[in-house]
């Protein structure tokens, strides 16, 4: 198949590079051409914009930063849509925002085009073993024409309802991830204050009730004082602040969320947005003067 | 060994058990005779008081229900601590209050018997099955001569600290589980909330960053609206209130345990006490409407 990629950060470039070595025809497009030249290198071609990647291809997938971005590369002067035709299948992996989904599914609707919300999850590591979670929002027929693509992505593929769902399933998962952050920050907190070996404590509770991918993945990292990114902090907050505007919007009331959400700001206050997620736990120790 | 065995509660009947099998002599009390009928019927002899079953016995163990029980199991007029001996070896299995734990040791140790806090995770199917994690608190000779029997029961025994360092143990497992619980449950109603299939969203995010122990056990629960009780609220906020005191003793602050402190207080004013901790969620969905 043809197919247009647009957006090769770490994320984007290991997804685009799966499509290649599974034979398709890839055209890339992203906002600094240095960072698609190993996919270039690999075969893939250049296209100067969005609309340019998209022009003529059977699939056009989109892995970008903010909604805003999404917005620019299907909506804007270059963007998918403007070239968009029936039949041709549009992708937004990005986790983006539930309403602006909406929009671009009526949009390519509109014009003939099948669009997928179809935000990931699994990280860097999941995209480049291709075993990520994908949550997609879409028609069934849209999802069917997608399946085969998306099976290259990932392993886990879930068609979570109409347009927007997959924007929604990824904010329930991270809705998820923020109190259990907490959680993970709390215990190790607790452990440090009452002068525990923290590393005793994870290998006591780690396999029972409070066990969690954080505690047997991001706790070990906090306690040898690792807070390298493997989900960068500016991108979480972008995560909460959709999952609380869609929260507040559907009535619901998640303080645990809210308080995540709190926490983070600190975190980026305090000049950590680079940082990986688990540096929550430093502002917990700063409290206690640890 | 002749071993001393008081509670025999859900926990406490399969401990027992499990070291009457592995051929120890079994004496037991506990506050209902009945609840300890089919472990005499296995072979255990009954003693009328916790010290008549410590009486005598190389080790005495208790499983009860608050640190008063405690106290009153060890401290009380007929508590093992009136007949301990040198050598004994005393261990509390109850999820019980730190500083107790302390006070036990060092009367223990006046009489030359070793005591030790040994607080357990792994739930009913943990002691049925013989799983427990077990958190130790007290000296490493009185671990080693307490591994024995402990293996008899779980299969991870760690020596945290001195004594009262298994009780802190348990409640940085339960400051997790705490947070935990709110992220399960914040996630299912987010998913309500929005109009999402919660079956559906359990099967993308249970596997990736967002999953845990709750997520896979607890959350399919609530989904078939079974709120049987594994493990009691009313338990849970026992530990909760422990944690509490303990966060606060040592300056540890930890938003998110006294927000599910606070959530859990409202769960049993509904009246939810006897049922299981995932209860929890059906408060987030009755301010729903849903």
């Amino acid at each position: 198949m043809r197919i247009a990629f647009v957006g090769t950060g770490v994320m984007g470039r290991s997804m685009a590079g799966h499509l290649l070595a599974a034979g398709h025809e890839v055209r890339v497009h992203t906002r600094t051409r240095a960072k698609a030249e190993p996919l270039l290198a690999a075969g893939a071609r250049w296209a100067e914009t969005s609309a340019a990647a998209a022009d003529g291809a059977d699939a056009a997938l989109s892995m970008v930063g903010h909604p805003s971005d999404v917005d620019e590369v299907w909506r804007g002067p270059s963007g998918f849509l403007r070239v968009a035709r029936p039949g041709q299948l549009l992708v937004d992996l990005t986790t983006s925002d539930p309403a602006l989904a909406r929009v671009l599914a009526a949009e390519a609707a509109a014009k003939g085009a099948e669009a997928l919300d179809a935000p990931v999850s699994g990280g860097d590591r999941g995209a480049r073993e291709a075993t990520l979670s994908i949550m997609v929002g879409g028609s069934p027929a849209g999802f069917a024409q997608a399946r085969p693509l998306l099976a290259v992505l990932g392993k886990t593929l879930v068609l979570q309802g109409g347009p927007g769902a997959g924007q929604l399933c990824k904010l329930a998962n991270q809705v998820a991830v923020a109190s259990g952050m907490v959680a993970v920050c709390e215990a190790l907190a607790f452990a440090r204050a009452t002068g525990l070996d923290a590393a005793a404590v994870l290998e006591s509770i780690s396999g029972g009730a409070a066990g969690s991918w954080g505690l047997s993945n991001l706790a070990p990292r906090v306690l040898k004082g690792d807070f390298a990114p493997g989900f960068h902090v500016r991108h979480f907050t972008k995560d909460l602040g959709l999952a609380l505007a869609a929260a507040q919007a559907s009535g619901a009331e998640l303080p645990g969320l809210r308080l995540a959400a709190r926490l983070y700001a600190e975190v980026e206050r305090a000049g950590d947005a680079d940082l990986g997620t688990q540096v929550l736990a430093r502002l917990y120790f700063s409290r206690l003067g640890a």
